[in-house]
């Protein structure tokens, strides 16, 4: 329960209509896109500047409150949801891009600017901020800071953490540090801004970002690819690099998902059609035509049963069409899937994959794998079908060691929220997660701010 | 003075051939590239694997002993220099590269390896290891990632943190940390392999590292261009950028350089240029032309006076004669020279220039400026000329000032090191600096590992 001073001061601070200690406005606040964290917090408060920020940080330290900080809710590993209660910082208020700086390749904006809007506001001149999870629409950039978010772009132009270059951030004891700079080569001190970054808002309260944005590209070609197995597809990704071309986009869809986009939309899938990819490359209108030409020879080099080309914005739909299709194919198979997000190393993707069809035959489960070949980045749905009953929890953990095995990461671009925080260990090592716990402990010694996340308390 | 029975437990854990006391051994281990600065260690140590860097950092915390680790001693403001004694911990027995994962794109290598070494060793199955500092042939790799190093082509590949994927570190209390991963796509725990990055050696050793390579680019291009000023090539990067042509490589010299370097060589350079520009694209052959073509049209728009591309090999190294002569060029005008290196965001290069032609005729001083265009990175030379009597040390107090103004850095790919740490306020605000002494304490309570570098103690 709340303290009623805290209550008092916080209501006095901020004034009554940007904080809210109500039950019903409570369920807002307990929940991301994943399905089974819920939690409550007993009050949300607005803030409108860093200023204010920091007063409710020193407020709630004062009065040991736990304070979680929320984006757009839009992520999968319960980031920001309030496990230990307190309030929820809502930085909604945080929503102005404040500078586009042409000239520099940068924008400066506030946390709460939804990702597409950014997207949206420098395509208008001729600029990309390349980061593009699915969630764009709704993911504020504050969030996918915080929790260094990918997307399908990835391969040819990394992940968040590759366009922070400064941050203004407010630490758990008020303080307003100001990290990086905006200049592309700066050694001066230590980098916090990709300590920040992907900290899941467990060390400070991101107010200010600059983030770089390049030139937009000028063309892109779409093309699809489909093999009889993924081993098939994983040769061809394997020459298509050796060509030298860097796609900007290389997804891919493994049997069961291709089987599922068939059955559902029928996009012309053959039989002997086990796996699917989907590649985008991107740059000078002029350099496209050879590049699409390598892959295409790479593919045909590797047994490709299908290779599709969009010569028209229309055929590029009709090509995205079986990945977009896919989380709503895959309702067909079951409405209750496990998902998971983790990555290997490129080339260990079919091992991978191996390794959970023998999981799914072990606990006798349907797994669909999809996700983002090009950097090793894999999506795992897993299902006991429409009426297999309930699900073995231990499929889960033999995915974790499958993934320890072949050197990979348990969470690739969706965070370890407080949904992976007890299978961690499983990757960092004691010694180094010792540093870890020290450094949180560092900027937040009451453990104060979004409790819970990242890692368990030593 | 050593205590001599850290010098008899050191001796007994190395063995007597891996450590050194003798006065005449220590001048090699006093300097770095840096011209003024110097400081002798009271001994040196030659690791031969993590557990014995590990038991040194414990040997030398029992006894309050500095610890200053020591790669290729190529830096440019003295990050290697054992600048309050103790011993110096020499890398050079750190010189295995462990694992070309050519699948991956990896390599997995000791940090004394030269960093030319890597280059050549992946280039023979045509990979790349981008970052391409001058020092190449020299510097090493745990050196380069100490600094950040950042070099030629970090305008299109970006610096030595965008390479590193993981580390291994042994901390001040002998911890052995592990961080980062082989995945692209990696979000599990803190990232703090980019803490490690750029930290000048001031928070853990590095014993192992895992660096990513790059398919090695098909082909390239050079080309020279010519301006009367630098605002007019200042004009033409903006039109460069604005085709979505992302050259590899973009230096410039400004007036004085290209003077020095006419009269010491005479590569035929005329009174009215006043500005050089020297690029290369790189990547699909097939490409490459088009992106010439655009490049130099947007040099024709901006009033180029002399635009050369190279169309042969022997072509290319002639275009880059001038930029490789202009050490010894400068030599001409004077032998000392106070070198800074420092970084604005990119257009504002032109303004820096100017406030640098006030700073030089504030002083009565020369100041010859080239360097990385293309990511804002200035090499400043200043000089009092052959006879000009002693430099006025306030002049370069003025360029930082100047840098600050424009919202640059004071470094960009040289460090702080010992010799800047005096500035480091002018970029970092009293309540980061705050955390980043708080950070450091927390790794190295004692201040026993690379004193004096980066920050001044509180």
């Amino acid at each position: 329960m709340l303290n009623q001073e805290f209550i008092d001061s916080l209501k006095q601070l901020v004034g009554e209509d940007r904080c809210t200690f109500s039950p019903e406005d409570m369920v807002a606040y307990s929940y991301d896109a994943n399905p089974e964290k819920r939690a409550k917090p007993e009050g949300v408060v607005s803030p409108l500047n860093r200023e204010e920020v920091s007063e409710i940080m020193k407020l709630a330290y004062r009065y040991d409150v736990p304070v979680t900080p929320r984006g757009g809710g839009s992520g999968y590993t319960g980031g920001c949801i309030p496990v230990e209660g307190g309030i929820v910082m809502a930085m909604d208020r945080f929503n102005r891009i404040l500078e586009v700086d042409k000239d520099n390749f940068l924008v400066i904006l506030e946390p709460g600017v939804v990702v597409k809007t950014l997207q949206e506001e420098v395509d208008k001149i001729g600029l990309m901020y390349p980061p593009d999870p699915a969630s764009t629409g709704f993911a504020t950039i504050g969030g996918n800071i915080a929790e260094n978010a990918g997307g399908i772009r990835a391969v040819k132009y990394g992940v968040t953490k590759h366009y922070v270059m400064g941050l203004e951030v407010v630490l758990p004891n008020g303080d307003i540090v100001k990290t990086g700079s905006k200049c592309i080569k700066d050694v001066a001190g230590y980098n916090l801004t990709e300590l920040f970054v992907g900290s899941e808002g467990t060390l400070g309260v991101i107010t200010k970002a600059v983030v770089k944005v390049v030139p937009k590209p000028e063309a892109r070609r779409t093309m699809t690819a489909t093999f009889s197995t993924l081993e098939k597809a994983a040769e061809a990704v394997s020459a298509i690099y050796a060509t030298g071309v860097r796609p900007a986009t290389l997804e891919f869809l493994d049997r069961i998902s291709v089987e599922a986009v068939e059955k559902a939309i029928g996009f012309g899938a053959k039989p002997e059609e086990g796996a699917l990819l989907l590649m985008e490359v991107d740059g000078s209108d002029h350099a496209l035509d050879s590049e699409v030409e390598k892959i295409q020879a790479a593919c045909e080099q590797c047994g490709v049963i299908t290779f599709r080309k969009a010569e028209s914005d229309e055929d590029r739909e009709d090509l995205w069409k079986a990945r977009r299709a896919l989380s709503f194919a895959l309702c067909e198979i079951a409405t209750e899937w496990e998902d998971d997000d983790i990555s290997v190393p490129i080339a260990r993707i079919p091992k991978m994959i191996r390794k959970l069809d023998e999981i799914a035959e072990r606990y006798n489960i349907i797994i669909a794998n999809f996700g983002h070949y090009g950097d090793g980045n894999i999506h795992i749905g897993m299902t006991t079908g429409k009426d297999g009953g309930p699900f073995p929890k231990q499929a889960k953990q033999d995915v974790v060691k499958a993934v320890v095995e072949l050197e990979g990461r348990i969470a690739a671009e969706h965070g370890i929220g407080c949904v992976k925080v007890e299978n961690l260990h499983w990757n960092i090592d004691e010694p180094t997660m010792k540093m870890m716990r020290s450094i949180k402990a560092l900027f937040d010694p009451k453990g104060l701010l979004n409790p819970g996340k990242v890692m368990l308390k030593g």
